[in-house]
């Protein structure tokens, strides 16, 4: 377990890492026009856009999916000319972290899928877990999903830093801008400095001891034909965090049969018709709803200030 | 006024015209599969993919929209080394279309926007209308649209035939099928082609005298910055099909102005947030509501048969 900070000193939040998720790039632009939107009393955070050359194009990305370029095996190789521009990228992005000291990332996603307001965890960070907790208590359309598992590194934007999470909001498709997602967005991203704001400034946010966290135990591919081409679709009644439990349908095929769910668990599908998973013929997660004990960060900080002292 | 026919011996439906609308294409990779259910007494109708390198790279085109190639100027242009891929295939579907002599055309298109199940004209034969009439008095879903402007001409793939018009369903995003849409759709092929069968065999449907048509008088762009940059959101009040009346918000600008609309008259948005717009910052299409007369076709050939006799 990395320490909980005392304070967040430089916090950083990212858009466009996809560039054709128009939400969090639009409001990176936003914020870089209006800097003193990003300032509190204890910090102002930094905005920065991802993929340049994919939101020039208007793509998710040119070469390779920039956030799956994050792991230390990509940002350890040595450049040469044939390099891919995310893996360069990824590199630039870990130098501008680095050289600015930030110690807390925010990435923003959109996506096709119908997910409302959602937070993405990568690590079972106490503060990200406590901070996740408190904005789904202010906001039931928060909902809060972790993809960590335990020794299994990241390629993620999010694994540069222990602190922060991905945000990701929908239904919207790519390409496009919609007033009262984004308002939505900006709103979430203002709490979210506020409460860093009061937490350097020592003042406790009281919530909950537990908190539900949808927790990502597998992928759902979509049925082939014998020619690995589409042969399904997800079913109408899958939808993002209503519960399937086994016999319930997962698909219809093409040729009208209904595909069922054969796991003995009720699970939670999350991303339903993400429209880049297409590719890899991914149709959803599953995930397992937990009720997580919140570790308090301040107490857990005080803890940790003891035992020094 | 072109003819009205006195059957349709070969009808055709396109899908795919652009690459990254799956809805279409797997209803038509559907019908190639299976042709009977294309087949009826007195025809059987030919589903055609469109646009082939885009659909295999699942984007809109490659070079070019090849629903803008369809004009006599591209389609004469004379093929050389250095030519777009579309506007060879433009050529390539002129050439299907005429060697099978096919007399009627239906071209199947999706949209980001909410538009339900619409239909767009490009000509004012009374036979398409007519059609379009009587989908929509079967299906309240089924809005009839006009882009016809008399003497201009059009590069959309439905300028190739009098007869048959375009299909755009929503909301749906780019490279995403939707099981409940694609069903709608395809209703909404088996009811024109039963249409059309009836038709031949001397069957008449009857119908109101009049129709609501949307008839195109404009398009509204995105308002932009000093850089040519998009400069505003389309205002949540904006909706297809819902009527702006003089002084209604059409954008709110990223510094929250409101911009107000300043035509006298009453007219409806359609394709609101279509996201292969914003290349060309097209926020929408502004349409004047029309009660149309609809000429009976069977009516006009019989006036056109005794005129001959």
């Amino acid at each position: 377990m990395t320490q909980t900070p005392e304070k967040i000193k430089q916090p950083a939040i990212f858009g466009g890492i996809h560039g054709n998720e128009l939400t969090g790039l639009y409001l990176i632009k936003k914020f870089l026009k209006q800097p003193h939107l990003l300032e509190r009393n204890t910090f102002t955070a930094s905005p920065i856009l991802g993929n340049l050359k994919a939101i020039e194009a208007c793509t998710r990305f040119i070469d390779k999916d920039l956030n799956r370029c994050f792991d230390i095996e990509s940002l350890e190789t040595v450049s040469d000319e044939t390099i891919i521009y995310e893996k360069q990228r990824a590199k630039e992005i870990k130098e501008i972290i680095t050289s600015n000291n930030v110690d807390c990332i925010f990435d923003l996603h959109s996506t096709t899928a119908d997910v409302g307001l959602s937070i993405i965890l990568v690590n079972d960070h106490p503060f990200n877990l406590s901070l996740a907790s408190y904005l789904s208590q202010i906001n039931p359309e928060v909902r809060i999903c972790s993809f960590f598992e335990k020794d299994q590194p990241t390629s993620f934007l999010n694994s540069l830093s222990p602190l922060g999470f991905a945000i990701e909001v929908g239904p919207i498709a790519q390409g496009v801008l919609d007033f009262s997602l984004f308002q939505k967005t900006e709103n979430l991203i203002n709490e979210i400095l506020n409460y860093l704001d009061r937490w350097n400034s020592g003042i406790t946010t009281s919530q909950s001891e537990f908190v539900t966290v949808y927790q990502k135990l597998m992928t759902v591919n979509f049925p082939l034909n014998s020619f690995n081409e589409l042969n399904a679709f997800i079913h109408p009644e899958i939808q993002n965090f209503v519960a399937i439990n086994p016999g319930d349908p997962l698909f219809i095929s093409f040729d009208g049969e209904v595909i069922n769910y054969t796991e003995t668990q009720e699970l939670y599908p999350y991303l339903v018709n993400e429209a880049a998973y297409y590719a890899y013929n991914l149709a959803f997660h599953l995930m397992k709803k937990n009720r997580s004990a919140i570790t308090d960060p301040v107490g857990w900080v005080k803890e940790h200030n003891d035992g020094k002292r």
